[in-house]
């Protein structure tokens, strides 16, 4: 079903590998609810990925692009502006990965190397991707940037590593350019604090089943799936939300603030 | 422009009592969105306010009922599930009076009957809305409860009285029913934080102007108004928010992440 | 061992109950420290606990008061003042009792005159004691005011029950009043967030001995005992935290800051 | 006046520049209370400094290290485990610095590789320094550390620029390695999230004074300064905070719970 809630409305989407991504179904989201968009990922991610499956499904164009880079973003902004004629409405932030934990390297035993890659990759990039828009003047009044998180940046979850404090810096700079961009551009930066969910990216984190087990059964409506989440970043977008800027909105069913549920306790009295 | 978001949902909305409110402006756009509903008010409420205008507008019925008491909420749950011809998917608790604001009694010199009825009004009828509803089995699965509330509870605002700690209790009650409904109804509970709005009622807060400036200086999309909530509560009403729950939503144009804002320091280097 | 750390402060002591108590551990504390106080309970908690064994060990005298009532605590106030020579330098408030639990009422089916009376003694009693104080002028300049609490305020328990909604609104108490006693009386007003601790009271909560091994087994630290909440109590009474005010303080081990420990996970992955 | 807190306990204090610092202030107090310590800096900051009258003061040795680089923290982790005469049982981390403010940079037109080397400094700092200790298992059973911050951290101040994500990254590391040290080692860490303190490194931010004032009027009992900062710090260190851990510890007169005070109000109904 289509309320054609983004109607009219522009955009870039990061970070759609495969089917799994909240990306993806972000942007088969976006496509239904009359959004237009450019995907774009890094060169590297796009080669695993079947991105242009989804490009054709939603009549979008891709241009790769590192988020790393200050220059190619600068190219991914203005060639969207060029292919979808015209300012951005909405951008999507999905990119995260953390070196350390792909290596096994143990929190207390980082190569700071892989820890300054992954900040980088995982955290900073957000930052560029809002300087470039910012300085290229590419938004609409009244757009909305969103970036994907997730709860470890304010609470510790051991297997999660150093991507804890990626979150943290990440849902930083979004709170600290927030506020410019909502002065000076009428934009809103907003991240939603996402229900582990079972992408191939989260696949790496080591006991992830078990895991996610335990997130459903501490939340009282379940984990948050990728659609639900696609759902809910529609509503981020969409003119309903025009003045939530600046925030961590948790969408997971409920576990952000559980103590401790009926299901869970019941593990400890067996 | 209406999308139809809320096409074949039924509710209750507690608290409209006049145009300035935000749960007349969301009444409104429940209306436009496709949403059916029953009004209600405290009878003494209703005696001076205009709801019948609004009923008319938005082909509703009003059903009176103190939401202090327990019966006659439960006469309403049942008279608005008559009406209506089903279960409920949406309920808005926009309720609030303290008497020692009224009686212009200080924080620090506060009359108890007056904190206890204050409280009774204000934070524990959200307590009793949701038990009528809950033992009554009157929500459907995937309904959605919103209470409006204010950033009081969690940060100081001296003439904001005893009003900040019913609010903070309002939020309790969220976290704590939003649990029980969630994990056995499939219904979530969440509450919104909204700016400063010039209601009728927030008119009795004492500098009340001054602090509206204020707060609109410090937030960098400026506040929010009774129809910006009203848009946001019929984001929260939809299909598209189904995992959020047990939140505080700040709706506020940035303020509650705010330390100081560039307007503001101006006023302290002049 | 003793650092004389109170010495020569003066103070009230509220809900030392037995020798599990907190607030008996606290004054054994205090007592050791330097500190002097006046122990005071309700008259029926004095009629069922050991406080005169207490007040012999500390050369304390007990002076019975209802805490929900204005007129026994100001009597309290005046005759702790008289006893101990002069203003009072701390105060530990440590009451609480739902009688929804007691009597197995549960969340979503409450007896709303019940409701009232935990409210009154466990929340509003914070506020009348404190209000008892400031219009007596009986705080010294850089005073301290500690009630305990819980994290059940924020995140959501289920066998807490109504006990979750009070302690929500004895917190905003001390940011409310944190606020009026920083500004005219250079007093503090603090509530430490204790981990769950098997005092006489809390063994009222059912299923209490299994979430006490899930608190600790969450927790890097284990859980703090009484003893240990009786140390950080006599850290925020002492000189070297007079700008601490306002705040509600995790003393849990780190339970409040964990997402999940690798010792909950391993309930999950067997 | 000495409470002996600290006698027998050994540590390491990072960042004592001049007089202005809070180290400095921190280290002072340490030595009132008994500890011994080794004081360190970088190369750099010595040599503009007078560290050296502090260490004579204070009876400490001076090791130089640069706090990003691995192999200088592992010779000051073991020196001063030889100079103090075995594992230590403090730490006190008050390292930061931001290239895009001295040079003048802008939030939105950031120099990545100043942000870069900012955030080696100011934050991973934070986390080099554990893992050196921890590696090296240099810390005694029930030691404590701590970092400075900012409350920057969690709302946005202008001027703040990038340090502002740095901060959120450093209190992040403060709960993730909180974890693995209280699990592991019995060791808490915590951040001391401090009111603006006019030190010789705060000078260097925009409009530092003004913001000075406007923090002092919003907090009720003023600023704490670099001497409160010491003392609270001191009790963090002492074994009467045992189990505090994982936490952000706002200490600040209590700014960070006002919405508003009257005295900031004043200006806006002038």
């Amino acid at each position: 079903m289509s309320y054609n809630l983004l109607k009219g409305k522009k955009g870039i989407i990061f970070g759609a590998l495969d089917g799994n991504s909240i990306a993806w179904k972000t942007a088969e989201k976006v496509h239904e609810e009359g959004g237009t968009f450019v995907l774009t990922n890094a060169p590297i991610a796009m080669r695993m990925g079947q991105i242009k499956e989804l490009a054709q499904k939603t009549g979008s164009e891709i241009v790769p692009a590192d988020a790393t880079s200050e220059e190619e973003l600068k190219n991914l902004i203005s060639r969207s502006m060029e292919i979808l004629g015209g300012k951005l409405d909405f951008v999507l932030h999905s990119i995260g990965m953390s070196i350390n934990v792909r290596k096994g390297r143990h929190y207390t035993d980082q190569n700071y190397d892989f820890t300054g890659k992954g900040w980088d990759v995982s955290a900073l990039s957000f930052h560029k991707v809002m300087q470039g828009l910012y300085n290229a003047d590419a938004m609409n009044p009244w757009g909305s940037i969103v970036a994907l998180t997730y709860m470890a940046a304010q609470r510790t979850f051991p297997d999660y590593n150093d991507m804890a404090d990626n979150k943290a810096y990440l849902e930083s700079i979004a709170r600290s350019f927030g506020y410019f961009f909502g002065k000076e551009k009428k934009v809103r930066v907003n991240t939603i604090s996402q229900s582990p969910t079972p992408t191939t990216a989260g696949q790496g984190v080591k006991g992830f089943d078990g895991f996610i087990s335990y997130a459903d059964k501490m939340s009282p409506l379940g984990n948050a799936s990728a659609q639900d989440c696609a759902n809910y970043t529609v509503s981020l977008f969409s003119d309903l939300t025009r003045k939530v800027t600046m925030q961590n909105l948790y969408h997971d069913g409920g576990f952000s603030n559980m103590g401790v549920s009926q299901e869970v306790m019941e593990k400890f009295s067996e």
